[in-house]
């Protein structure tokens, strides 16, 4: 047996990674979903190697663009996202993940979510409190 | 009165907009939801102008990368999307569209949801039936 053929299972162990399109960035969308409540929590980027992170430690990790490396949700505030499940879109280019979210905030600014403004009468509204300031969950204070 | 100071109101008008951090490109992710199961539906980008028409119909209407015009979501399928609520996330760059779904199909495969497939032992499985085919949505048949 060459080395070749011995390497065939491990490869087929990606086989799922290779049917995501990333970007011309080699980023895709993420979604993080509350696996009790359905509610859309966040929505960051996963580079391959965040991706791979994600299922190997079934924590979320994504890719932060602005700081331009990975970053294991939590690994800071203590807020994990404990994945259960990870879905694929029709065109392979965008990710859902239900999750679990440790302290209930998945949001920086110490809410539950990051979508907590609304559009009403022409205006944001926002709908959420915070649930812990970021001071005390980054230690900033 | 000056005509610009006429103006003023229109322009406050606008100012919900103003707080959209739109991309590079012009476009911002958004992502649908439906309202009564909390199912995300399907992922797409808006551009300004989609942005306005959404609210200003009440109706998705999305921006097509691909064939990089207007979309209004069902034009074509019937399977519009009455919007209930909009939500922006915390760095104004995503939105969140809270809607109804005619005909109960979000897909262009004729499938509830575009993430209808679930990552389990290293694989994308399928786990939604095609509720309606593509030809019978399209007429392509």
């Amino acid at each position: 047996m060459t080395e070749s053929q011995a390497n065939t299972p491990a490869t087929r162990d990606t086989d799922w990674i290779e049917a995501i399109a990333f970007d011309a960035d080699g980023l895709v969308p993420a979604i993080a979903q509350d696996a009790e409540t359905g509610r859309v929590l966040m929505f960051a980027w996963m580079n391959r190697e965040a991706v791979a992170k994600t299922v190997g430690l079934g924590e979320a990790v994504y890719f932060s663009r602005s700081r331009g490396k990975l970053w294991h949700k939590g690994e800071q505030s203590g807020n994990t996202q404990q994945v259960r499940e990870i879905r694929l879109d029709c065109d392979g280019d965008v990710l859902l993940l239900s999750i679990e979210q440790a302290g209930g905030i998945a949001c920086h600014t110490g809410r539950e979510s990051c979508f907590y403004r609304r559009l009403e009468n022409g205006e944001w509204q926002v709908t959420d409190e915070v649930k812990k300031s970021p001071e005390a969950i980054y230690g900033n204070g």
